[in-house]
């Protein structure tokens, strides 16, 4: 237990994942209320939209009423994703709410790589010197490098650990090359093939090979291991998590059914909480956002501790102290 | 991850714990349905029922119908539950189609053994020896200690490893002076207030004094922790689990809402196929158990592989061998 981090940091991509996945339509109005009382949880990080093609991604069409709409958070950043140069510069003109972040990005499944993009390895990787071009042209930080489908793939099956580790090394080299430094690479597990042991197996060699790497997991919970995947992570020592309040959203590419969004927000600040571990998060209010998720949705969603309840407020009733 | 255990041991509890809870009613063909198809996915004991009075759990009213309807399985157990005098004589009625097995057991919460049983922690304790002297005059083996409420309680709060460590010597103690050797301890999380953290905490230090003692996890999921709680003490190399098919179930006597069942039998399978863990159950035929259970319940039920799949077919849609 000693590798527990002591504090984490929380990517809440509940808004962006969810309001791509719904059927809606969800009002503008009410995309806004949900993020903007996100930010008043706590958290550090909203993702509130995608720029992506409204034809596509119907759900996404008023990202740029919805980022007008918010009000500024001291201390909270509220981010956008984007997948090309028009989606960009969609975002460059929302500077001034949003905090732009770069992010460079390979595949650890070549088949999904296809499916999602429609381009083969070398042509991703050929995209990345471009894409930091791009972030230069525009005086915006390359910050994250992500691998998507780390750890399988519906459409590849298992992912050989050596690769992850090959291609997390090659996306740190095509950052140095261009004179940018990441400050965390992603993890993804697109499609939740992961479990707890291979999540300590990834992160262990990517340890071994990048000692001084920050890691982040961004994790599915389509086959009910998200929080004990988590769980592994925080074990070796991993500190940033993306996530989705209430377990909004899924991945509409992934093409199987009963696909589930990203681990539960709440779920995890409360083990998190329970365990000593700081997230900065209110947790009752950040429940409050869980409940408004479903009314905005109008359908249960899958974030357990919203329904059974937190602990804090039986020791308030008994007059007891957290004992971790 | 090397303490990992080769293979466990599932008790299944769905058709107990979830019709017990289920406000029904159901038919009791469709219960036998369930049970006698849990019994044919490999799993080595399912627990079938529960003799208690039909007034307070209307839907045990035809637990003896539900025993007579069994055929029986080689190799699988099918128990049931009781909770006095009466209800193990009921059971001993169905000597023939049962495994019965006695079962010793101590609360970690005072507050909550007052309103679940109505006794102090002494009358607790002194009925000890009396249960262990019926089973004997009836010639039924003594094989389970339980320590109820072992990782906290909504009356009660945190509940101190110490007092858990003592519970498990005075039980064990308790077996002996009556002649009997208990073959493993459980213990319940009954109100969900166990994180893998305090798991790790309580199974370590049990291990500590008692380090051959067999140890089992009862978890509930009712606040998103149940399958990372049972990682937890995997990594223990706890190798015993109560678990129940779609999470069925809850209990009745917590008084929280939002009350979920035990962890999911199909989610650990899963879990534990992928880690590379033995269960000796055929996840395909056990989803099939949770969708039948969903359909005679008639709602969702929370597990979530039955939902988002299993990875089986995708390695062999791919002619791919796991690698674990």
């Amino acid at each position: 237990m000693s590798d527990l981090p002591k504090h984490i940091h929380i990517n809440e991509e509940g808004p962006r994942e969810g309001f791509q996945i719904e059927p809606g339509p969800i009002p503008t109005a009410r995309k806004i209320e949900l993020s903007q009382r996100l930010a008043w949880t706590g958290l550090g990080h909203v993702q509130v939209a995608s720029f992506v093609n409204p034809k596509a991604v119907p759900g996404m069409a008023d990202a740029d009423d919805v980022i007008d709409g918010l009000d500024p958070v001291p201390g909270v950043e509220f981010t956008a994703l984007w997948l090309n140069q028009r989606g960009f510069e969609r975002a460059l003109t929302h500077a001034d709410r949003l905090t732009l972040n770069g992010s460079l990005n390979l595949y650890a499944s070549d088949a999904f790589l296809k499916r999602n993009q429609n381009r083969t390895p070398d042509q991703q990787r050929a995209a990345q010197p471009e894409l930091i071009e791009m972030y230069r042209a525009a005086g915006v930080p390359v910050k994250r490098g992500f691998i998507t489908a780390a750890f399988g793939c519906n459409f590849e099956g298992d992912i050989p650990v050596d690769r992850v580790v090959c291609l997390v090394g090659e996306l740190l080299d095509i950052a140095e090359a261009g004179g940018e430094s990441i400050d965390h690479m992603g993890l993804g597990d697109t499609m939740a093939w992961a479990t707890p042991s291979s999540i300590k197996r990834v992160v262990g060699a990517i340890r071994e090979a990048h000692p001084h790497l920050r890691l982040l997991l961004h994790l599915h919970d389509t086959r009910g291991l998200g929080i004990a995947n988590a769980y592994a992570g925080l074990e070796m020592g991993v500190d940033m998590f993306d996530t989705a309040v209430a377990g909004l959203g899924g991945c509409p590419f992934a093409e199987h059914k009963g696909a589930a969004g990203n681990v539960c927000t709440e779920d995890l600040v409360f083990m998190c909480n329970e365990m000593g571990i700081e997230t900065g998060v209110d947790l009752d209010a950040l429940i409050d956002c869980a409940k408004l998720a479903e009314d905005i949705v109008g359908h249960p969603l899958p974030g357990a501790v919203a329904q059974g309840g937190a602990l804090e407020r039986y020791r308030e009733a008994l007059g007891h102290v957290r004992c971790v």
